[in-house]
């Protein structure tokens, strides 16, 4: 009998929810509006129909790119039709790489192409490519040893077999210029990837602006692999590369937002979001574009169920994730002087397979309000709350002490597809997909409209590109 | 002490193989030698080896082209340095399929390049190529469906999800003519395999000489899955396809065989292989690379141990199973009139992951005769004996009777890999290629030893290719 008059009142609070200012259970107070939410992502096929469209009809979308503008307009339009209010776009100048024509054959010892694609930010060979002999190493260390004399007019391959995206990464964004500083002409990466299926993966690369500029590419495992053991068997191995990348002067492009204004405290904002760029491979389902739907349909199922929270609930599709960041700045130059009103910043940029919960940033006290409301995202495998979190969109907000959460899923699959011609529609399962709209949808809820706030902790976040 | 008594006895039996022409139990008459073939197969490393350099330095090996022949002499090589006699090759001419320069693009609604394969057989596009409009079906049902009105001048595309490569490759081989029967200008065919990597996967493909013919190739299962997804939703797909791809003048080729000579009858032959020839992508390392050299390096153990089995035991790489069989016809014309010397006929092409043991279509004396020669495999995993077995290049001498024998892995990836660029060495793990080492050096010489003789049941064989 307890239990259901505590319902009972539970029902009467959340029905009134500027009422209780320190409601003890967030569990009880959201049950029946995350009843509604969950219900009615489960049976959603709106998103699924949008991710649809982004990725079949506008596809790929890097920085710089027409695709990507044509996906912003297309966004806009969307969180229009969606019933958000204050739909803009925030304006950012954003690096416009271009890949350009490019390939890589191996001469010797036998003679094939390779799968490869130029990493992203690297220069182009001179005009008619550059051929070399091949040196490989599994890390720095053995880069190192093998020093200036073995290494001066040589193609580096680094050949790390994966041992997890934040360890290998080191060499795709570091490598070229770690190469550079021993004479080498160019350098090959190994994708970083768990899965060997001949793909390569690209990604961002920096140069070390105190090193001779080189290009740089990505192999797929496999030929890392061979090239790797035939020049440990002796065999010499000759490659041929040849890119045409080029920087183009800076682009415009922007962030699309757009907003359900908050019932009581409409300044006070929570806003999830992930990335609208992507590679300028596959269709950017996984990286990003799941999450951005998934993050726009959460809050358009709010709109359809007539939800309004008592502060303000913003979607954010940043752009330029993949290289450069600009679309995080900017979105944080726009916050400006705001920042103290900026409740909570959710990033989804681990794809969208099946959610687990979210990780966050924040004080003990936060945690245990992150799990009252996480306890009603078991029904759909995602109650779980983990320390960390943010990503790289919200790390500016961060930085400046905004509680930073990461929606997480199982992962099982997310670097197989990462940055390569796999990352498409098809690697989305719907029913994974609802699950992290259902998810986004209740947390976002809850946190836009529970009596308290959120509070970070100095270096609670990770980045997560 | 009676199964110490009968242990005893069984050592002394199988010490002196010639003296006991019924003995009961098999398991007990060869645990001593397998057990050391089993030891001598896991400790070895130079099958692999091998592998290595058909693999890396040879490559694939397509029937008419010179990596082929590359292939064929090296073989020959190999296994005279492993110290097998009556090393020849059977000369036969093989089909010169030749791909040619190949490419598909959709030019609507997005302008993208397509991961495609041409089909092994298909005639090439009009120079310039071909531009038309998709239609897409599951299954010749849904093609027939739609009659001549709507399949006249399209391209058709099948886009049947894997149900089992048995099931769902008849779209590969006979998807042309049927398309062009409806008058299709071109068929493109999802590739027949469960996993989406964006891999195309090539095979052959038959014309049926009573229908035009119309050029045909693979894509990859993403992009049958999108470009189906939009005709579905009414969405005009235009695709441009232009092939090259020629048949030239039958090219001279053989398969290589060679033999340890039986100690006592030597003109009853126990015959295992697979196939030396492979699609020229990749590096024919699953199929059908690893399945003959791990055949060659159960003789070499052999030989290392000194073993020398009552019947003679061969080992054959036969040639262009992938598009024609004429390997496995000049074997048999090779056999002539000794087929019924031919005691049994191992074929090893499912790939070699983890084995489980060997399929037969053989009576049920036989079966049991098996089934105690496995119970030695158990040690490998490689235990079981099933119905069914045989193989392209063995059906026909099973067609005339021969036992026909398939040695069965647990093929988990196989058909991720099969017929693609990522057919490659590092698919295959040292230590299960070993196993296949111990389970077919195990087999081959009990088969070759055991005082009876296996029986054939008629239909025993499947096609397995």
């Amino acid at each position: 009998m307890r239990r259901v008059r505590i319902l009972a009142l539970t029902l009467l609070v959340s029905a009134g929810p500027g009422l209780a200012a320190d409601s003890p259970n967030l569990t009880e107070r959201y049950r029946p509006v995350s009843g509604k939410l969950i219900d009615a992502a489960l049976a959603d096929t709106e998103g699924y129909q949008r991710l649809t469209y982004l990725c079949y009809r506008i596809g790929n979308r890097l920085s710089g790119s027409a695709s990507l503008e044509k996906a912003i307009a297309w966004s806009a339009e969307q969180m229009k039709s969606a019933g958000l209010t204050n739909v803009r776009v925030i304006p950012t100048k954003v690096p416009h790489w271009v890949r350009g024509a490019e390939s890589a054959r191996m001469l010797s010892p036998l003679d094939k192409p390779l799968h490869m694609l130029g990493l992203g930010g690297s220069i182009a060979t001179p005009p008619g490519g550059i051929t070399a002999d091949v040196v490989a190493v599994s890390d720095f260390s053995e880069l190192d040893k093998l020093g200036r004399d073995r290494v001066q007019g040589k193609i580096v391959l680094y050949n790390q077999e994966y041992r997890g995206y934040g360890t290998t990464v080191t060499y795709r964004t570091n490598g070229a210029s770690r190469a550079a500083a021993l004479g080498a002409v160019a350098a090959l990466v190994r994708s970083v990837t768990p899965l060997a299926m001949q793909t390569p993966h690209t990604g961002a690369m920096y140069y070390d602006e105190s090193q001779p500029k080189i290009p740089t590419a990505a192999v797929s495992p496999e030929e890392a692999m061979m090239m790797a053991r035939l020049v440990a068997d002796g065999v010499p191995v000759k490659v041929h590369l040849e890119m045409s990348a080029r920087m183009e002067p800076d682009a415009d492009s922007g962030d699309v937002i757009g907003e359900i204004r908050g019932k009581e405290l409409p300044d006070e904002v929570v806003v999830m979001g992930g990335h609208i760029d992507s590679w300028d491979v596959g269709q950017g389902a996984q990286d990003d574009g799941a999450s951005i739907m998934a993050c726009l349909q959460a809050l358009a199922l709010m709109k359809k169920l007539g939800l309004e929270p008592r502060r303000t609930i913003r979607v954010a599709f940043w752009v330029n994730e993949e290289n450069g960041g600009r679309g995080g700045e900017a979105y944080r130059e726009f916050v400006g002087g705001q920042i103290r009103n900026q409740v909570a910043a959710i990033e989804m940029d681990g794809g969208a397979e099946a959610p687990v919960g979210f990780g966050a940033g924040v004080d003990q006290a936060s945690q245990q309000m992150l799990q009252q409301i996480a306890k009603l995202l078991e029904r759909v495998g995602a109650g779980e709350i983990t320390g960390g979190g943010g990503g790289s969109d919200i790390s500016p907000l961060m930085r400046d002490g905004v509680p930073g959460l990461a929606e997480r899923t199982v992962g099982t699959h997310y670097f197989d597809w990462h940055h390569t011609e796999t990352d498409t529609l098809d690697k989305v399962n719907p029913e994974d997909f609802r699950k992290n709209v259902a998810a986004l949808a209740v947390m976002g809820y809850a946190l836009a409209d529970m009596p308290g706030r959120l509070t970070a902790v100095a270096g609670g976040g990770r980045r997560a590109r």
